[in-house]
């Protein structure tokens, strides 16, 4: 944390699991907020994280869950606009909502339709995960050196964008900013689509050749190990961008067929190349 | 390595690389053998690979290389066939042969038109390896606690089979004995799919969607980063085998597609749920 950093009073996270957890961790540790207020529908599981200090507060309740400036959504995409209509009628003006979500479009615009003046949302999503989940998992450092990507409207209000993406970088994050629409199309490829292609190699291994499977396809398949109401909920909330790029990769998988068939040594090898020079630019 | 562990004289690898460096390290730290030969065309790098301890001997010649009880060729597939006509004229009688191939059919019936009385080839596939390469990157533990499939033919010397497997369990690995159909057909679908389905996922990757790519793509592509030519000739060598995985893969693809398109969230979460139990079976 710079000494610029911004320095809130009070932050709500609401859903405290893996996501939330970790922004809670890296809210306190990096002196972001005076207090962390925990908000979700099960309160044994919201005071198990206040007893291992996780948050300050542990509440069920929507008008304590609303008396702050910051309000981040952390529960599963199709639970924020919900949340949002329960949080909405307690939050005073000047409160910012944003959230973690990994689809943008449908709730920025959903909650763009629903918010009365004064209030804001702006989406965001952090690129970080695991296939874990519970804030038992919860790590400080989760989103630092990792790219949040920012998602306000056109009209959303500059001052407030930026204050959003302090928010954001005091946790360690670098933040992009583009239209819902934007992170829509791009992450249907780098994270919908591959979650499809790692999941239908597991769904699709037979018992009979468990024993052969090793680091390569565990490797590939690790992902497939996310929750599946959660990947259900986030597929088919960017459906049209999600099948494009299933019909896209497709034709490319198509391509390593029909050089195998007709044993064209050059043609796989530009493939396996292309392939490469992708993935090693990613290091 | 335990007391009963057998001792060579002297081993042979051919092909001082990742695998070829890393089984020479786990024999020289396992006490395996009492001098390790690596024979090789780039005498330059053999000497590398001798002055780091990994081998006693580096040879470009193939009549010192032959002088060994154990001869393992750790060479790229399409290297295998030709590197045993090159050593053949100088083996002993009683020289056993073996390989670290991800392919085993071709190899082992070949093998067996040009291998006389006396010597003997049974192939082997350690399922280990690394997307880096050299044997910089050697580990003396690379097969510890990993599968090694060992193919012999219907014929083949069952006193020799049981020699090459306390081989195999003496650097760590537990062996599976089975035909070379059977190992082609079963690593067609847990390493030679995986690799073209993630190859295909990062030739895919558009330059203006790079940004958003975080650890989720990077692990379901990181075998992608392998040798182009090698795994050329890997999913050449089993072609049809690999095209029958494409093609049941493409169809569970489908079945995720489908079920995106219709929205139908309950077949979509199944498909998620059986991904999810056939990839935590594997941990």
């Amino acid at each position: 944390m710079t000494d610029s950093s911004p320095t809130w009073n009070s932050v709500t996270i609401v859903g405290v699991g893996l996501i939330g957890g970790s922004l809670a961790a890296a809210v306190k540790s990096r002196g972001i907020a005076q207090s962390v207020v925990g908000y979700g529908r099960n309160l044994e599981r919201l005071n198990d994280a206040k007893n291992t200090g996780l948050i300050d507060v542990a509440t069920v309740d929507p008008e304590t869950a609303a008396d702050s400036e910051w309000i981040i959504f952390c529960t599963p995409v199709d639970k924020i606009i919900p949340g949002i209509e329960t949080l909405l009628p307690f939050c005073k003006p000047d409160t910012i909502l944003t959230d973690a979500g990994s689809v943008k479009a449908t709730i920025c615009h959903q909650a763009a339709t629903i918010i009365p003046d004064g209030v804001t949302f702006i989406g965001s999503h952090p690129l970080a995960g695991s296939e874990k989940n519970g804030f038992e998992h919860a790590e400080a450092d989760l989103f630092a050196e990792r790219v949040c990507v920012i998602t306000p409207l056109p009209d959303t209000d500059r001052e407030l964008v930026s204050r959003l993406k302090a928010f954001w970088e005091a946790v360690g994050s670098n933040v992009l900013t583009m239209l819902p629409e934007e992170h829509d199309a791009g992450l249907a490829e780098t994270s919908h689509l591959p979650h499809i292609v790692a999941a239908a190699l597991a769904a699709k291994l037979s018992d009979e050749n468990r024993d052969l499977a090793s680091t390569g396809f565990a490797d590939t398949t690790r992902i497939a190990s996310g929750l599946p109401e959660l990947w259900t909920s986030i597929v088919t909330s960017n459906a049209d961008e999600a099948i494009r790029q299933i019909d896209e990769y497709r034709d490319v998988l198509n391509q390593f067929r029909d050089a195998l068939a007709k044993q064209d040594h050059d043609a796989l090898q530009q493939l396996f190349q292309r392939a490469k020079a992708n993935r090693d630019a990613l290091d």
